[in-house]
């Protein structure tokens, strides 16, 4: 297919297109002339997993780059690949040095995951963001109490299950990764918008 | 107190409590001489809950005078603070003029809080959040199952249970509404991490 035509069905203007094409997020098209290229199915999976990755995550292009590496790569594990590509669109956060605060959100934090049993990996930026909200309520006098914190933890663990089961093994990794991205930004707005539907359900309930 | 301890024991610098002080978010404390105030445990109270507003729920000053309206008016229900206080620190979005997905969206999101029997009011924020979530997955070509939106609505209102069952009716307002606006936003932050660390877990039980 032509640009054109690349463009309408990915709905990613030309110009955009051709910005990606020069950043080399997009595969050069097979020239078919001296100013026109062709373009294949894999251009437009690929397209728009960038588009994902940029407009819905909001990664930087170094990092876009190290995800889309992981994707080319057919020797990497889907679990792998699901890894880079989680990791990537999540924001890092830095301990702070010799904070007593931060110390004691990341202890509690680590015995919740152990009390889980959950198989999650120490270098996990969900984990440094689990840290931060903790550290931040310790510091405003609203510690969490461990069993809401538990039962937080089960409420995520359902939406979670519903994110990987979306996922299927057997489908090409540009479309899978597109998919997890998309669905974890914007399922997790769902989420936050459905928690705060819910409070006024339950406050209803309760105090209406 | 004096405005000395007041700014230690809430931790918020004295530069700041005299900025709250001339923008009449916080109240005048009675003038014990030509150059100092005296505070309460009231001003404490307040400040606090300033605080969370501004920091940790980034609301801009306007609405911030109208949560404390509402924390001041006794004759208020608490059902209908806890809405006021929800509605100010909740981002809200404008439905696009003619937009066919954001109507489908819309109609899908009615139809799943008639459904799941959540009482909830028409012009919540929340659920202008919701359908934008939705919108959005729709447009790029993912949209979510019905099957996958009661799943996360059942998860989102165990964890609003919780945070629900943490408000006692008769404590101070001011210390209420604080309390809220604090455990919304962060738990909200801890339940976004805990579902990227679960989704870690999940993939390594079924790809790892």
């Amino acid at each position: 297919m032509r640009i054109s035509e690349l463009s309408r069905r990915s709905g990613v203007p030309v110009a955009t297109i051709k910005y990606y094409l020069r950043e080399n997020l997009l595969p050069r098209g097979e020239a078919v002339s001296a100013t026109q290229s062709d373009y294949t199915e894999d251009h437009l999976k690929r397209l728009r997993l960038v588009r994902a990755l940029v407009e819905v995550a909001e990664v930087p292009l170094g990092r876009i780059r190290a995800v889309l590496a992981a994707v080319d790569d057919p020797g990497l594990e889907l679990h792998t690949l699901l890894g880079i590509a989680q990791y990537a669109v999540t924001p890092q956060f830095e301990a702070p040095a010799d904070d007593p605060l931060w110390q004691r959100a990341e202890r509690r934090t680590d015995e919740l995951l152990v009390e889980l049993g959950w198989k999650v990996d120490a270098a996990s930026p969900a984990r440094g963001g689990l840290v931060r909200a903790v550290a931040t309520l310790d510091r405003l006098g609203t510690p969490p109490a461990p069993e809401m914190l538990r039962g937080y933890a089960e409420a995520a663990h359902r939406a979670a299950e519903w994110d990987i089961s979306c996922i299927d093994p057997g489908a090409a990794r540009a479309d899978t990764v597109q998919e997890v991205v998309v669905t974890s930004a914007l399922m997790g707005q769902a989420l936050t918008a459905l928690r705060l539907l819910a409070q006024e359900d339950e406050s209803a309930r309760r105090f209406g």
